[in-house]
């Protein structure tokens, strides 16, 4: 399965970020790619720095304008383009949301994140209702890809399921980074962890999984904090959490091959889902077991 | 919390094997260990490389024998000590159960291995019932101690459970190795996804992770396999994976201080156990979802 992963930096205007998300995907299209993967909330800068109502004018329907951009793209080309929107799903009620556009242009189906963080430069809360339609891979003509966001990504749970309704691999568009005063020392710790649990969702389901972030720097315009530096190192890990292809700090385009069909033959050596002890799992559905 | 680790290579002389033992709790004592936790089935080769009934024989009742001697280990120095045994529980029913010897040499709990793996070379599930108690951290006078053994380290679903049940750590004694037929790199990329795996139980968690492992080289009986190069490479990882210490693939010792007072910090500014969509996990309890 080619696929694109694109990690770009952003500016506050949209159309010259979604001019470069267009280059970007004709690239990958040159590349081979048949599915291309773009970071989380690709159009805009990432807005969560601060609490501000005026914000959610940039959100918009689905289907709407973006979709008509990517699905035109994703027609013209052939491919299916995993993209991430500011959703307006009601007034006053906004997800955050992955869509899945077809190789035909139509939209194959949405992915409303799930888990929502909220800390400082973070304030996902405010913006965005949780998902609530569970944790379902979609079905595209290339696969059935379990589609998840940014902050899903620490929790086990979530791989899990997408693994056990079919997803032949999982896909991370992701906004994440340092903020200014993180000593160095901590900064690796952070990112190091961000790898590591992503490669074990790949280890502990036995397909691949990639990481699609932006990168660059993006003030805080509340000047509250120093600002977020977006790491990049976006990767692609194979079904033993290896490392395939990975992107420094700094904008990249790759397309890499990913390795679906050895979920098969992984799982027969490492055969979790045969020894999982599904007996004795209830409690995690509880918050805490004290 | 002073941790000691004891990576060890065995022969079939078990007096020997205890010996060496003794010999490495002691030397942890001398170093300050609180804890001292030894590899999977520590007492004898690993035996379950072929099915064969008469090595029943070797299984013990908990109390028993073993219990006594290291108990007695743990009462002379004050410690706390995870020994992980061979059980015979009633007659034809034999458990893989790790055993937490508390600091005044009584037994504060067992934990019967839950997952139990079988692939050539290690055929557990001819000689192991799988554990029926669930996963439950062990209180002991130094702290609640989550241990799991070896399979179950690859498994979110066990680690989280324990978490969410007050360990403040977890503990995996452990036996893994390669097949002599393995070839370099996937060698390279088992041992990876091992050590990845267990490091994203203690990201995902917020609690440090000990991994203790046998190493050296065991012959298969039966001659079918070319045996097991145990891998050892024992370590510890704080609560954000973080690897603190670590050991190559030769025996060795070490006594780490495992930061389990980080837990409280780490899980404000990675606040997983606030976000967890217990809501929508209800599937984990299934074996799949097709």
């Amino acid at each position: 399965m080619k696929t694109g992963i694109i990690q770009q930096s952003n500016t506050f205007d949209s159309a010259a970020n979604m001019g470069k998300l267009r280059n970007s995907i004709e690239s990958c299209v040159d590349m081979g790619a048949r599915l291309v993967v773009m970071p989380e909330l690709h159009n805009s800068l990432y807005f969560c720095q601060t609490e501000d109502p005026a914000v959610f004018d940039l959100a918009e329907s689905i289907p709407g304008p973006s979709t008509a951009f990517f699905g035109a793209l994703a027609k013209a080309h052939q491919i299916v383009i995993i993209a991430s929107l500011f959703e307006k799903r009601a007034p006053g009620l906004y997800h955050n949301t992955a869509v899945a556009i077809d190789a035909d242009g139509s939209i194959a189906g949405i992915y409303r994140k799930m888990h929502i963080p909220d800390d400082p430069a973070y304030y996902e809360k405010f913006y965005f209702a949780p998902g609530d339609s569970g944790f379902h891979p979609i079905q595209t003509s290339i696969g059935r890809i379990g589609v998840l966001v940014c902050w899903d990504q620490w929790f086990p749970e979530a791989a899990r399921l997408m693994a056990m309704r079919g997803a032949s691999l999982l896909a991370y568009p992701t906004a994440i980074g340092w903020e200014s005063t993180d000593v160095e020392a901590e900064k690796l710790r952070q990112r190091d962890a961000w790898t590591t649990i992503q490669r074990s969702h790949a280890i502990a389901n036995g397909i691949p999984v990639i990481a699609v972030n932006r990168c660059g720097y993006e003030p805080d315009p509340s000047a509250a904090t120093g600002g977020i530096t977006f790491w990049g190192n976006s990767f692609a890990a194979g079904p033993q959490g290896e490392i395939i292809a990975e992107l420094k700090d700094e904008e990249g385009v790759m397309v890499v091959d990913l390795p679906c069909s050895q979920t098969e033959s992984v799982r027969r050596w490492w055969p979790f889902f045969r020894d999982r002890r599904v007996d004795a799992y209830d409690g995690l559905s509880e918050r805490f077991l004290d």
